[in-house]
């Protein structure tokens, strides 16, 4: 729904890895900050102390420790843990919370890149989150363009962005169809072009779900 | 099922906290390995590295610092992680495990004992684990004997213990229950008697099983 409602307004970021959507989240939050709304500034996985230990847990190390099951059902706890103690509380006080990537990452990245678990990826959250963004701005990216990026500023850490081309090219293809899929939540906003004009446009979308 | 499987069996003891079940686990691998079988002898919560990891995450710090959900999904990463790793394989190649707790302890401690949540527990067991054991023991104690017990070896990290009479009494009765509900899989042996008498019992129920 775009619609404001009662209490808070909860918007995420989605898009591929180097499309840009850290900084048009932070320059975002400074837009509204600078509106005078109270903004919580967040990301996943982590976002909470727990989740943030969880996050540590998933990304360190040899990146088959965990089966794409066992890290879906990681995520989730993070997830949960992230919607408890930071999320819920902000939008209980009429907060806005701004998040980098939330459960449509996980629907693309788990559901999608390692092996077709959108089934149990779809289950698990109707289970165990519910919560799905009052709005939700896709950054479409060039995948070449993401990927070179995103390699630019790589660390140990990252491995999510060690994906290659092709499976760029996919992402996109499904963050796109996920934003027909959940056409009344998205805004799809094209990420190349100069990153002033993108928060522009993102700014307007954001200023339109809010009154 | 109590038909001997095509390859391996997969045991497994619950009981309250004091019950002896760990002696038995000990006791019955012994047993077996002295009849020639290969036994694999493992427990829950943890049980593969990674599962240990995500015990040391929910059972380290603060009682409160997750949520009864977020450790229920913790809980099922872990068993997820030990069941790839440890139990299956060990299965496939024919061995008899030997499980300290599984899936019936989640039902007992994070379905009955922290709200109720045997619904959503049912519902991710069935969605992400799905496998039950072919037989499991379970080895009934007064929960005043199991609860002084418990205490008298209490370390830091055994939060659980720390539940008082009342609850060890309905954790009692919960795990009866269970022993109906799942009547075909389930033997129930009275563990207040000595631990060598138990222990035939068990092993009875056991080759009663295997044969």
């Amino acid at each position: 729904m775009t619609t404001r409602p009662a209490k808070g307004l909860f918007l995420t970021f989605e898009g591929i890895d180097g499309s840009g959507k850290s900084t048009q989240c932070r320059l975002l939050a400074e837009a509204l900050q600078a509106q005078g709304r109270e903004v919580v500034l967040t990301r996943e996985p982590g976002g909470s102390k727990g989740a943030e230990e969880i996050r540590s847990l998933v990304l360190e190390g040899d990146p088959d420790r965990w089966s794409a099951e066992t890290e879906l059902l990681l995520f989730t706890a993070a997830r949960r843990d992230h919607l408890e103690r930071t999320i819920e509380p902000a939008l209980e006080a009429g907060k806005i919370v701004v998040c980098d990537r939330f459960a449509d990452s996980t629907r693309m990245y788990q559901g999608l890149s390692r092996g077709n678990l959108r089934p149990a990826v779809d289950k698990l959250h109707q289970l165990m989150i519910g919560r799905e963004p009052d709005l939700t701005i896709l950054v479409d990216m060039d995948p070449e363009v993401g990927l070179s990026r995103a390699k630019g500023r790589q660390t140990a850490e990252e491995r999510f962005e060690d994906f290659g081309l092709e499976l760029q090219q996919k992402m996109r293809t499904g963050f796109l169809d996920l934003a027909q899929e959940f056409a009344p939540r998205f805004r799809v906003i094209d990420g190349n072009r100069p990153v002033e004009t993108v928060a522009a446009d993102v700014l307007t979308s954001v200023q339109a779900a809010l009154t």
